[in-house]
């Protein structure tokens, strides 16, 4: 059996092979993307100017600790790259990403990308997506009649929990975790999704544009073809 | 010169004839909705039975005052008449809303009625809607790459400011008023405010189902026609 921890931490170092000096980079959220901040940081300490956007508070911390100079969309609202992990992906690079529930921070981050690059262990390749519930960000006052609507639908919405209560994203809302066995057409859901009070959602169609992949004792690359979707 | 105050209590007077025994009641913000939520306030202290749900924390200070028994989505997810105001309309019942930046709740709330009933005094109608800006709630987080999107598209964005610092909504979230001059097509720019980072705004298409406008001393009332968009 491989390791998973060894086929996250190949795939990040591919990916951060692609950071060059004088970047902005969007540092993703998750235990994937951990490497890749550790990674970065050794670029720096090794006397390369970058300055990095975390995507969660928690990215902030790890990569405070790797000595990553840190701004901010406000002073630089253009990101030359962003790596980032996701919980699934399919042939057309559409992801499922939010298990850890940055989700939205991450989505932004991601759309103010020049080039978005996805790392993750091989276990992630699911085509269709499937295998992994697809989250829901939405406003607290709004969650129990949008669960209510995703079940009329048979999306089989779950309220995230954390020690008894509703967890609490890093602005403040709720998620709803569906529990879709098998997703044919991730657009078609997306726009099932767009409800009033839905912040934000996990699926990202259309937005990755490579993906490196560990796979054992290597690493698997793929590119999103622009023309399809 | 007519009264614009007078305009907005016949019309709110006109609509609180709707309301009957044992509904759940969407309360609308803003001064014309605030002579709705008055009206009902005497209902209830003739003996009506009824529950609220109101769309802000201003109103739902109001409706304590006027002594309306007060209900949430997570209780009643279904309301069964909403009475709310509007900043513009047009012919087709398309409204801007959000002058009070209570917009995000009064469209879930909006959502989850089945009648919306706007109120409005004469000043609000113009057809195409026209003559006050569109505001676009926005995470804090993202509101400068989106501000400078908006920007690209020449939709002319504005932060809303109180006091020198950004206005903060209710549910923690910037604002965006967006300087359009005339919006000869509400659906078209729907799409083009749907960005990650938005988490509202203050265009609703396609949701009102009649609306009284106070006009001298007369009411109008109008209903859409739910064919056309």
């Amino acid at each position: 059996m491989f390791d998973v921890k060894n086929e996250k931490q190949l795939a990040a170092e591919a990916a951060v092979g692609l950071v060059k000096e004088g970047m902005i980079i969007g540092l993703g959220s998750g235990s994937t993307a951990a490497f890749a901040i550790e990674a970065i940081g050794k670029l720096v300490a090794g006397g390369m100017q970058l300055s990095g956007i975390p995507t969660s508070v928690a990215s902030e911390v790890l990569a405070k600790e790797a000595g990553i100079p840190l701004t901010t969309l406000e002073e630089n609202p253009v990101v030359d790259l962003t790596i980032d992990g996701a919980d699934r992906f399919d042939d057309r690079l559409n992801l499922i990403k939010g298990g850890g529930g940055a989700m939205l921070r991450e989505k932004i981050v991601a759309s103010c990308s020049k080039r978005l690059v996805i790392i993750t262990d091989a276990g992630k390749y699911a085509n269709p997506l499937s295998g992994f519930p697809v989250p829901v960000e939405v406003v607290p006052f709004s969650h129990h009649p949008i669960a209510l609507q995703f079940e009329e639908q048979g999306l089989r919405p779950v309220i995230r929990q954390r020690e008894g209560a509703p967890f609490v994203t890093d602005e403040g809302n709720y998620i709803l975790d569906l529990q879709i066995d098998q997703i044919d057409n991730p657009q078609e859901l997306e726009r099932k999704l767009d409800l009033p009070g839905v912040v934000g959602h996990g699926l990202f169609t259309g937005m990755a544009d490579e993906l490196f992949m560990g796979d054992g004792n290597s690493v698997q690359h793929f590119t999103r073809d622009p023309s399809s979707t």
